[in-house]
């Protein structure tokens, strides 16, 4: 890359390796949120973030921040970040990118000599991913007053979740609910495969997608695999491979549409699982992700539909699917996305609207301030695996971006 | 039933209702071969074989046998039997139904004052169904000096196969091979709908299937499900499904030919099993039953090619289909199905041929003696399970073929 930033890659390239060699041994990469690794994860963050002169504390909810004080009476704080807990196994990239770019940002500042009229705030929020708890965004939900309260009974590893946000500085009898933020960015790898295939340089996202899982059960007959002519059978698995193409054929109709959707079935058993029996039940989970109300509601009653139609034609018994659980799209605030657009086009950098099919903690300080957020490419698609790869000159170039929004934040 | 039969109906329903109050409480219908409650119908089953005037003994393999000797010196031995051990929950008639008639054969003889010129044994062979060691049919095997050496060194529930062989009252370590056995008969539920749907009295089985255990494995790619474009994926249970119906359309369309075919995806798995990632794994074991191996390589052939033509359509990985295990099939004796068939038309029974899809003990009984079996309806096809059903009377009108045929098989 031959542009000119005031950010540099190969700073945020050491500091992503740094924290990469923080790893259990063996198990590339992991350091779960709440375990000894995590902590020394942490510390070599509050370590950088003092090193670019931010001022670092760990919240109530046990986010670490490293504050950039505005000169004169602040007119509020601009946030950035992401988090550096990660999944089992699991890439070097998810969230950690996001943290380092923020902080890249404060660093460009610095060297600039730019004054803000606005407290910055660099953010690394506590578990974001699938916890040891598991439960997930423990951090962003604390900063946002939405944690449940119940959660931090939760026990793993000998401790309550209120021992484990003790451990990490936080102090989880403090409720509380910021109210001075102005705006909130995060970078995040895209954890997909439409960047890289385009050769767009950033996706600026402009609604996190809203998740419905449903369950479905078909019930068939558990009969001797040897003696029941292929003619009487209810076999269970069978009706259920046509239910999951079926499925799949709704969901990639909805998917070549104008807006997002994503469909998988995700979860799938069986029994009684004996090879000489005929299948009798399977359970299966589907994930359905939408950003309009109507494409998920279309899809619920497609695959309503289609449940009846494979029961009829199969004579298994197939129940109505049922929701099991359900959150909601959170649409990114039009300001902050149309900032975040000209930012890139000042830098040279190409753009294009996206959905976040994936849950950040972005979704959570939307509640609170206009919140937006910026992908960059993962190589090959790849997330949560060791594979996971993204180039440090393309986080840098998304680094540049945010740098250039909270300028034009700062102004506004 | 208004048919005059030498055999009495009300006799068979009064001992297979004795012998199903014989249960684990709680569990109908459970006697597991070596178990106490086991034990305990064996001693009933002792007592009612003498009742009827039979010698009883425990054979080396630990089956049951009570014998009626012939008047002079025995032309050889008519051997009688099936099993009396259960699946758990499962069946009041499976295996029971055929020392019954077996025993009830024996009881019309003595009513009548025929003598034989034949040895006659009743036998109740030792563990037919998968016993608590994992492995069937631990009586005829022995009997027929098949039995692996090694299966005796199987432990369960603190002792070896060994043991519960010497529990029962055999002696393991003592191998032998009748030779003195003229033919062999067993009657056997149909455990499938063929009898009921046609209205018919009596299966003459002409074969004992052949079953194949056949593994397929694929492998797509484990991506995030809400990041992952629905034209980006590799998911091993779409893939899978496809398999699933490919393979029971190449059953469906094989049964409807000529020679008996049954295919069944009995055990299905996938990884990672988790609700927001994209299966990327799964395992599928194919139970395949024939009588022709034509008609099971033609069944492998199809199924490999359509392995490959998915592997092709869905870009995934999908091993050559792999034979995990492979048992023949085994043919009846013609002779003995003849007589067998104008036994039925000799007392007004209906009778069609048939094959076998379950093993039995007859298949093993088949390596050293002409053998066959009868089959009689079940109801609904049930089997293995607490509904399992058949109608005395049918169960004593195969008991009266059986009669007519020892009495035909003496002469000859």
């Amino acid at each position: 890359m031959s542009r000119n930033l005031a950010v540099t890659a190969d700073r945020i390239a050491a500091d992503i390796d740094a924290l990469a060699a923080i790893t259990e041994p063996g198990r590339p990469w992991t350091r779960r949120a709440f375990t000894p690794m995590f902590l020394k994860g942490r510390a070599y963050v509050e370590k950088i973030f003092r090193e670019a002169g931010l001022d670092t504390q760990i919240d109530a909810a046990g986010n670490l921040i490293g504050r950039r004080k505005s000169t004169g009476a602040a007119k509020g704080t601009i946030m950035l970040g992401s988090h550096t807990d990660t999944v089992p196994n699991g890439g070097r990239f998810d969230g950690i990118a996001g943290v380092i770019a923020a902080l890249e940002v404060a660093r460009a500042l610095k060297d600039a000599g730019i004054e803000l009229d606005h407290d910055l705030e660099i953010v690394d929020f506590l578990a974001e991913e699938v916890s040891i708890f598991g439960v997930s965004c423990i951090g962003s939900r604390g900063m946002t007053g939405v944690r449940p309260v119940e959660w931090l009974e939760r026990t793993a590893d000998d401790m309550t979740l209120a021992d484990g946000i003790r451990q990490v500085g936080g102090n989880p009898d403090k409720v509380f609910k910021r109210t001075d933020i102005k705006a909130f960015l995060e970078l995040h790898i895209e954890q997909g495969t439409v960047l890289e295939r385009e050769g767009i340089d950033i996706g600026i996202v402009g609604a996190i997608t809203g998740i419905t899982r449903i369950e479905i059960l078909i019930e068939g007959r558990a009969d001797h695999a040897g003696t029941t002519p292929m003619n009487a059978r209810y076999d269970a698995l069978s009706a259920a491979s046509s239910v999951v193409l079926g499925i799949e054929q709704i969901a990639r109709e909805l998917a070549a549409g104008p807006s997002y959707f994503a469909g998988t079935v995700g979860e799938f058993s069986m029994e009684p699982n004996a090879a000489n029996v005929i299948p009798s039940h399977v359970r299966m989970l589907i994930d359905a992700r939408a950003v309009e109300s109507t494409v998920m509601d279309g899809f619920i009653a497609s695959v309503a539909a289609l449940c009846v139609e494979t029961a009829a034609e199969r004579e298994v018994t197939i129940a109505e699917p049922r929701k099991v659980s359900e959150a909601a799209p959170t649409p990114m605030s039009d300001r902050v996305t149309d900032v975040l657009a000209a930012g890139a086009a000042r830098i040279g950098a190409s753009s294009r609207p996206m959905v976040s099919g994936a849950g950040h903690d972005a979704a959570f300080l939307a509640k609170l301030a206009p919140a937006a957020m910026i992908f960059i490419a993962s190589k090959d698609g790849r997330s949560h695996a060791a594979e996971e790869w993204s180039e440090s000159d393309d986080i840098a170039l998304g680094a540049a971006v945010l740098y250039e929004a909270v300028l034009e934040l700062d102004k506004q």
